[in-house]
């Protein structure tokens, strides 16, 4: 009776195009180590013969078509040889069986197991089969039926679980179910931007290719008066990153039946990339001495730290706020969820549901850092998601904020997000998750206040405009920053800004609403853009806003300062008294600043103006961002496949003194991982010079880039770009 | 010029009545193990002296009039004799000052500090004066002033931090500040219902003598169609409870700040009561095999968990779901929180966002255990508090539902709650937190599949009301449960709960919304109620509802089971073959069950048939659970304060075999702390007495109940009350 026939060691065999390189269910590259119904982690324990009593058939599968499924589900740039595809969208394999095939007849499915105990109605375990009789959630369709070969479409569920699952061919043989294990494949899916159905859908292909797609970007620095960048590389696709993000997802014990839902990933995930709390991937610090790891300053890129922490769950040394940015962002598009790394300038770090950072000077009008907890840094990066939000009202879909850097516990752990954007623009932040801290990061306002020596605290002025001034990220298809204020908060003095902010106080927020009297003299200030290294003014403005005189005593602090906000060193403090009248009056004010020095070359002024005749008090904040020196990035070489090629780095020390314990550090998109040579001094006026050889294996455009760190200067990058040909 | 005189020595004096049994700043009872800044652990470096340039007085407090303070703000039920008040109310306090004090000269404040690093802009430090200056969140004012002696009341603002301060009189002196530490007070503030401003208020009086001063209650058990209780001393009143309390927030790290806001504390208390993830007050166990350990049923209250815990922050085993309600309404309740105790007849506990449990049946209509993950709990016990939501927009404030039973991470950790009520009711789950799973464990549907022989799953049947049938709490004032499903649900059936459903829907749960085909038969069943030890009768009720005829293969599988829904063993399985005509018939099907019989007396039956003519498949489930046997608590002797009395406690073994292992627990509110007493073994129709005395040291009504415990009986209590006069 049987139409096909077969030995039963025989009957079942996927072959791919890769079979070499890519060893049959090799055990990944790291352990699993957390509890197994929360794990990615392939069960063995599937039973190779399952009896019943039918009378099947028996056949033999064939061929996963590889090359043509990644290049139509924008997966060929994955190193891995593996067939990875992604949800509600078909892929094709093609079946060859020992003779024809006879849909009516011939018992044949194919089985996708995920984890250690894969079920059903979990869609844990999900069966298709060609005769398209199975009414499961995914769907299948016999295409082609050439007698021996037949080639069948199987499309995954648009919200399927994302990871690792093994396919297995089964046959229905007369005695039982036959699996095969040993041409069992695995296979990845992931989410799909380009399926309608899934809830990380995008509509714009430049979006996807640029926020799912591309594996390099720039992260916005510096200040706001001064915006710095720094070339990251993501590589999203390189050599073991999936793998480290399912072992990611696993170490963060995602339970399997979540990993579908990109709202569970990505805030798990945020969780996931700080080693607080769980020992994830990436170590905090923001002081110097980064002698037990690397300056958080010295990373070009997130490869080399997910292959670290994949090696042994140990979390790397160190990060601070663009390294757990870009960490993330190649971890969410890794997975497929579209997302992006945003900077924010003079982000507040509020610890409780008020819109109020607090400064508190003292009588001279100095800050007082003993009582002054609330920070404000001078940028803050964190990361935005593209998704739907089923769990929410229809208009919360869309960008969502998530941020991995520990700075607050959100609901007990360190992460925050996803916060949907809408809401934080419209003060609706009533929706999980951690929309009022977000909100507070771009809304709060700047309080000062005087302390006296009673310890009573007085309201002495409020700045509504300082946090949240600006928010940055890289446009598409363009290495140009793109200012995204406006999806974060209405116009300045707009009804809607005020609208919005009332809604954000009836979910329990509190603005400041205190009436302070009318000051009558204006102080700004000004500062040209300075280049590390050389002294500069601080340009003081001054106007009388009515029409009489007044005589103000000035207080001019200088601090060198960690971008988190947290002052180092004060390297000036000048006491000027300035005549004020209803004219625009500018006083210069020098800087020296080079014998203090350190760090990201940040400079923070504080002025503190006491108006004599009022007693009213005027405080600014700025801070100055020093431009650094550039490294030159040079590619030499015929750039053609398989052609040696050469990068050439250079850097002068224009410093008038040495530069201690330099590490540069270089590294390519594809062509070069990173690479790290040390310097234990740059002598002045003297010029290094490395050149590595490396040699480019697939065609494109390829990006290099290098950054250069040490104690003295941490923000000296550069890069280079080739196009190769074939 | 100092109108008052004084040395320094002796300048500030709190003095209290209670001073020999309560040595001032004496360190808590347990450790403080977290970081400092989110610990409750009052500070010693707070500096005696701080001197600034003013020319002020001296004077010294007084009577912190603890008596009238504590009836006032109902904190006179407490065991400790500190000076315990409610936020947002008034409290007084006397200073006598060695002179006339004269309020625009004399200076002097009151200070109150909270933590390590207290600050005034964070409400971690508090100043106020009695000549009413101060601008701060809290009030004050001079109420008397009868020269030397002044009488200060002093209102804590209706949000501030909840826990343990210390209380300062600072006396402003010719050189500085002086702040006496020898005299320096405690005072522990705590949330008011009473308080109109208090987000916890309540209107009603009654609520809050049951919901907040209650020390005793009685939760629900047992099955649907058998409601048994437990009687459960909370005991929030009791010696150490309340520092206790104070230890679990720091213990949970719930900062400072964070430590007014009644949804933190009860979601962070939600995760601290289980040990899963952070060591929390209980470990949960729901199999037999409690010898590392006391079983949950043999726990007759909370105070000697909470002791237990807060004296090693070791987690206390066992606990069910009962254990982590009772504790976690002491926890609520003693810190100010009105709370109370609800049981969930046919609890689902569903593991993903459907609304579905899914019961797999294999060819023979048996429940295949390999399959079924998802399980109906006979009973489930949460906790629900009741409090505005600022948070959210205001509909929402009222009763919410917290859970501390590990039953799903919530976010991460072990945890649930607060979901506010109203949002489960209406279908509005889209607001934090994790109302989308206690919608589930009351509405959804039970799907019964058959799983064939390829492993293919077919649904036969759904059940739409069986989860969440009946929600009980007991009723203000009186010992009686009151039904309160209404307030989760609207009735079956109505235009509402549609409404609802598809209202839950939108925001990402799934209904299940197969259309089956109409089946023609009627299946029942009732038991009447059953004693534990006897056998009984199923009686299967049959009903064709067409005009046919129908053969039903019947098949039916009685196991004893844990409330949990986890099955132990089979005790009977029957095939019967039954012809159903259109009148209703009756089948009765004899039950044995002691042979199998252990724990908590739950039997689970699952009953199947298989309509011959049509192919449809019918299934029941059906918990019953068996009456046991009573305690006898007798209460003896004058009922009079100081007079010895005696609690006898009696159990008769009517069973035919002997009991072993047997233990046997007494408590008393305020009377006798629990005690316990094993017996290896009680021979059948012997009768064990116990008999303990106690001294009542104050009047009025007082509790005692008893808990006999061993491996075939654990629900064995019995309660007696008695009213000691003065």
């Amino acid at each position: 009776k049987n139409s096909v026939l077969s030995s039963r060691s025989e009957a079942v065999t996927f072959s791919t195009m890769f079979r070499s390189e890519h060893p049959r269910r090799s055990s990944s590259h790291h352990e699993w180590r957390h509890n197994k119904e929360n794990s990615n982690a392939l069960a063995d324990d599937v039973p190779e013969f399952q009896a019943y009593d039918g009378t099947p058939r028996s056949q033999m599968p064939d061929d996963l078509q590889e090359e043509q499924n990644r290049r139509e589900h924008h997966t060929d740039l994955f190193a891995s040889p593996n067939l990875i595809v992604r949800r509600g969208q078909e892929f094709r394999i093609s079946i060859t069986f020992d003779g024809p095939y006879n849909p009516s007849k011939d018992g044949f499915y194919v089985e996708f197991r995920i984890g250690v105990n894969p079920q059903i109605h979990k869609q844990t375990a999900i069966i298709v089969s060609p005769n398209q009789d199975n009414k499961g959630p995914w769907q299948s369709q016999l295409l082609e039926n050439k007698g021996n070969i037949i080639e069948m479409g199987i499309t995954p569920s648009a919200n399927c679980i994302v990871g690792k699952f093994l396919m297995y061919a089964v046959v229905v043989a007369p005695t039982g179910l036959i699996r095969d294990k040993e041409n069992s494949s695995e296979i990845y899916i992931l989410f799909n931007s380009w399926a309608p159905d899934d809830t990380v859908f995008m509509h714009d292909d430049t979006e996807r290719m640029e926020y799912v797609l591309n594996q390099v970007g720039t992260i916005y620095c510096g200040s706001i008066s001064n915006v710095m960048k720094r070339p990251w590389h993501y590589g999203q696709f390189e050599n073991g990153i999936l793998d480290a993000c399912l072992y990611l997802m696993d170490d963060a014990t995602i339970p399997l039946i979540s990993r579908g839902d990109p709202v569970v990933v990505a805030r798990q995930g945020s969780a996931k990339l700080n080693s607080q709390d769980d020992n994830g991937v990436l170590t905090g610090k923001w002081s110097e001495d980064y002698s037990h790891g690397r300056a958080p300053t010295s990373w070009t890129g997130s490869v080399e730290i997910l292959h670290l922490y994949a090696s042994n769950g140990v979390p790397v040394n160190y990060a601070q706020c663009w390294v757990y940015a870009g960490v993330f962002n190649t971890f969410l598009r890794c997975l497929g969820i579209p997302s992006r790394v945003i900077t924010n300038y003079n982000s507040a770090h509020d610890n409780d549901r008020s819109l109020k950072t607090d400064i508190i000077v003292d009588c001279n009008g100095k800050i007082d850092k003993k009582y002054t907890k609330d920070s404000i840094w001078n940028f803050h990066c964190w990361n935005e998601c593209y998704m739907a939000r089923p769990d929410l009202p229809l208009d919360f879909g869309g960008w969502q904020v998530v941020d991995a850097t520990p700075q607050e516990t959100s609901d007990g752990l360190y992460r925050c997000g996803p916060a949907p954007l809408y809401g934080i623009k419209q003060g609706v932040i009533c929706y999980p998750y951690d929309s009022p801290f977000v909100f507070a990061e771009v809304n709060s306002d700047v309080i000062f206040y005087k302390r006296d020596k009673y310890g009573k605290l007085t309201k002495v002025s409020v700045n509504e405009t300082y946090v949240g001034k600006m928010l940055l990220t890289k446009a598409i298809g363009q290495d140009v920053p793109i200012n995204i204020t406006e999806l974060y908060k209405f116009p300045e003095g707009t009804m809607q800004e005020r609208l919005a902010l009332q809604m954000a106080e009836s979910y329990g927020t509190e603005k400041d609403r205190s009436v302070l009297p009318k000051v009558d003299v204006e102080m700004k200030v000004t500062v040209k853009p300075v280049t590390l290294g050389e002294d500069f003014q601080l340009v003081l403005i001054f106007q009388s806003l009515g029409r009489s005189l007044y005589n103000v005593d000035v207080f001019v602090s200088g601090n060198v300062m960690y971008y988190t906000g947290v002052s180092g060193p004060e390297f000036m403090s000048t006491t000027l008294q300035v005549q004020v009248d209803p004219s625009r009056q500018k006083t210069k004010v020098p800087s020296k600043y080079m014998n203090k020095l350190f760090g990201h070359g940040n400079l923070h002024f504080f002025i503190t103006g006491k108006v004599k005749e009022t007693g009213h008090m005027l405080n600014i904040m700025h801070p100055v961002s020093l431009i650094s020196p550039q490294l030159t990035v040079k590619v030499t070489g015929v750039p053609q496949v398989n052609q040696r090629m050469f990068v050439t780095v250079e850097f002068t020390n224009n410093f008038g003194f040495s530069l201690k314990d330099v590490t540069l550090t270089v590294e390519g998109t594809w062509v070069l991982p990173p690479k790290t040579k040390t310097y234990s001094s740059i002598a002045p006026a003297s010029t290094i010079t490395w050149t590595q050889s490396f040699i480019p294996m697939d065609p494109g455009l390829k990006m290099l880039m290098a950054c250069l760190d040490c104690e003295y200067l941490r923000q000296v990058c550069g890069t280079a770009s080739v196009y190769i040909n074939v």
